[in-house]
């Protein structure tokens, strides 16, 4: 199918009828095709087109040829980008339909590469390789995020600030970090923009997402949550576990109660969701020093139940 | 990929065993293994197998020949038809499996269907078109639910009424019946059957399913949620809206208050959402009838103010 046009509907005929009064309707196409084909200087009250290096520049990250380069243009495209132009088309179609495909492929990925596992894990195993934390590290990793047009002003902090703390995760935080949308929005777009490209080719598609997305997140390196990791240590080492969100609304602050004592918390004023897992991952942090310090204390003494049954992310070893 | 055994590991010396001491676990196979050749007897303590002319039967309906046979019958068997032997493997692999599929291929019809369609109403769209009720009526409709391996006692029953009550709505009840999931997983597990049967070929699957669930739901014939429907009703009409759900644990009711006055209300055990949902149309309902007598009423002198701006699904036309 070829992309939905970069011009509103109806501008095909209007090509041929005389320039309109404003001329900023017709112009556009006609300029670029000068220059490079696709990227022409805009008319006046349109952005700027997407520079002809820089299309190349994400078909060589992608490893996809596009048949057609407006699709590249349309897929980085936000919002916020047509300010103060008038607004066109963004991303938000071709991420729909890239969502859609990826979701598809990675479950049939992870079904044929377990052949007995239960729908259950299959679900944990294809969310971590397609979640947003996942595609946004794809994103920056590959550096397509510098491709990305926008005028959303707080948005390279934002990111700025995931970098930074991607690097504390090799694979996945599991929850800790809370990567701008736009990130993973963008490789949905342009895995959509290549299915669509490509006649929808599941294949052309796949081999793109297999290379960018590389290494896939396996059973062998799927974290735990931090908060269902952190129900487990409790239920087997017999603690009782709370976590208090009420206050959050004005503390901004998660807590985690073992045994009715504070052991963890975490405060974060964007979502209450990531303040949790904070406040939970900070918790378990804490329990399991403490156990270690213990373990050392009572090493030589044989007191190691009920800390023989546990093998917490693989941190925790049984002296 | 060839489908996961039927049977558990670790049988293969048992069928050599003497027959059980009940008849009844071993008799069902030994008349299919004379009729069909892949079709053969249950060794004791393990269910009958799907006769070869149900599996035919199924092929015929859905448009496609298997060349592994023995996916029919994993597509079509639930963990209950275990009982009370052994159990086995169930259809909810590929029932994962076709999820994905379809909500792909759906998702690729509707973006290549409505081309400037933004992703809200896309998102709407693939729902109708891939939800628990569409299928369920897909499944019924083409008879698929007769061929269902199971023994959960109520299941007959439920099915019996879904088909009762699927027939006063055409299209889609949006929200208002409460089809049993197993109708709706045998059709996405004899997708995902036939996702991994044709060697993940996205056509074949997308050639069944068109014709399966033919008509698709259109934006034409997309209906509104009864609960979204009764706000914009209450907010174009200036009334106010309330949906009480409260006490529901215990009545099992739900009421809708309009400017305080009850207008509407509905029970029903099960869930609380489709009682929410039932209340709120019999709510609608009401209104209308109400705006349907005060419209008679005032003919003729011109009183149509708010009624001119309502089109409520086709249902209510001013006069």
């Amino acid at each position: 199918m070829a992309a939905a046009p970069l011009t509103p509907c109806g501008t095909e005929d209007e090509e041929e009828s005389p320039p309109p009064s404003t001329p900023s309707q017709a112009a556009p196409r006609e300029e670029h095709r000068e220059q490079h084909h696709y990227n022409r200087d805009a008319p006046p009250g349109f952005p700027p087109a997407m520079a002809a290096e820089d299309v190349a520049a994400v078909e060589a990250v992608l490893g996809y040829e596009f048949a057609d380069k407006s699709l590249v243009e349309l897929a980085l495209t936000h919002a916020s980008f047509y300010f103060p132009y008038r607004t066109g088309d963004t991303y938000e179609r071709l991420e729909y339909l890239g969502d859609a495909v990826l979701t598809c492929l990675v479950s049939r990925e992870v079904f044929r590469t377990y052949r007995t596992l239960p729908p259950g894990p299959l679900t944990r195993l294809r969310a971590a390789n397609v979640d947003k934390e996942k595609l946004a590290r794809v994103a920056v990793g590959r550096g397509l995020h510098r491709f990305l047009r926008h005028k959303a002003l707080q948005l390279e902090g934002q990111i700025h600030v995931f970098v930074e703390e991607m690097g504390k995760y090799p694979v996945h935080s599991n929850g800790l970090l809370d990567p701008p949308k736009v990130l993973s929005d963008i490789v949905e777009s342009l895995i959509g923009a290549i299915y669509s490209d490509s006649n929808f080719d599941q294949e052309k598609v796949w081999r793109v997402f297999r290379n960018l997305a590389d290494p896939l997140i396996s059973l062998e390196t799927l974290g735990k949550h931090p908060v269902s990791e952190l129900f487990e240590f409790c239920q087997k080492t017999r603690r009782g576990v709370k976590i208090v969100k009420d206050a959050w609304d004005k503390s901004l602050k998660v807590e985690v109660l073992i045994d009715g004592e504070l052991v963890g918390s975490a405060t974060y004023a964007q979502k209450k969701e990531i303040a949790q897992n904070r406040a939970a991952k900070a918790a378990l942090d804490k329990l399991k020093e403490t156990i270690g310090q213990t373990q050392s204390e009572s090493a030589g003494r044989g007191i190691s139940e009920p800390f023989n049954e546990l093998d917490i992310a693989g941190t925790l070893k049984c002296q």
